[in-house]
């Protein structure tokens, strides 16, 4: 079993997402985390798949993935070679007693508070599973209660001018 | 014609992307980006999608992933209570005579750079589409060649801890 992450350039159209992720939902797999959007040519799209499996049936998922209609380049981002990132928004349970806990935290992960309510506030950070994980667990640690967490799931680009 | 962000909580099953996607696709909807990963509890996932359409249409829509197996809860994220946020990693091609250059523009768009190499750059920036398009723009006027870009797609939380 491998963790791949699958950079997908595709025509901008409306049915190749579902086509792309259509191909790993017959296979019975579990997309780890899509994000798709426009690139600097708004006829295309890059399709970002994070996808953990055999490695046998993933390369041959990579291969019909490439034959797909509207598929235009399928390249996958080795973990060596690669720049990942992840964006993350936490919501958490804060009045004003508790800003400067929170400020201090947000810091610490490189992040910072996005919005702040009466009673809850949200920190945008930057970053992959396990440095979500060990954020999340701080907070518990200050007994900050966290109402909902949302990511946007990996993107990623090979580094070099290749 | 209006633009939706649906913030949509699933199961975290291999099939309830391809149904969720699915339903824009078989109506003709290009979604305008797509976001996913798991939230803070490993068995559910959030989706979030920005699709532009017909307000009518959009409405059915809503209504019929609401119903769709493994969706537990959509929410659409108004724009004037809601955080959105998207993530933008760009490759440019850099010598290192365009490093001081290239690090003053990220800074003024609050990104930073990520990589380097000895003929490229990765700027990696938060921001919407409009701010990205200011940054290719702004490049251009510095002859700094756009390589590739990627973005996350949008994902965002209501604000306030309702």
């Amino acid at each position: 079993m491998s963790k791949v992450v699958l950079s997908i350039l595709v025509n901008n159209t409306s049915g190749v997402l579902m086509r792309v992720v259509g191909l790993f939902a017959r296979r019975g797999y579990n997309i780890d985390s899509v994000s798709s959007g426009v690139t600097e040519d708004s006829r295309y799209s890059r399709i970002t798949v994070a996808v953990t499996g055999d490695d046998i049936i993933l390369d041959q998922i990579k291969k019909q993935v490439s034959k797909l209609e509207d598929v235009k380049k399928v390249k996958e981002l080795a973990d060596d070679h690669s720049v990942y990132r992840e964006l993350c928004l936490v919501k958490v349970r804060a009045d004003r007693d508790d800003l400067q806990t929170i400020n201090a935290i947000a810091d610490i992960f490189r992040g910072k508070i996005d919005d702040i309510s009466d009673d809850s506030m949200i920190i945008e950070m930057t970053g992959n599973q396990a440095k979500v994980d060990v954020l999340l667990e701080r907070l518990k640690g200050y007994n900050i209660e966290v109402l909902e967490l949302v990511r946007t799931g990996i993107t990623g680009l090979a580094r070099g001018s290749v």
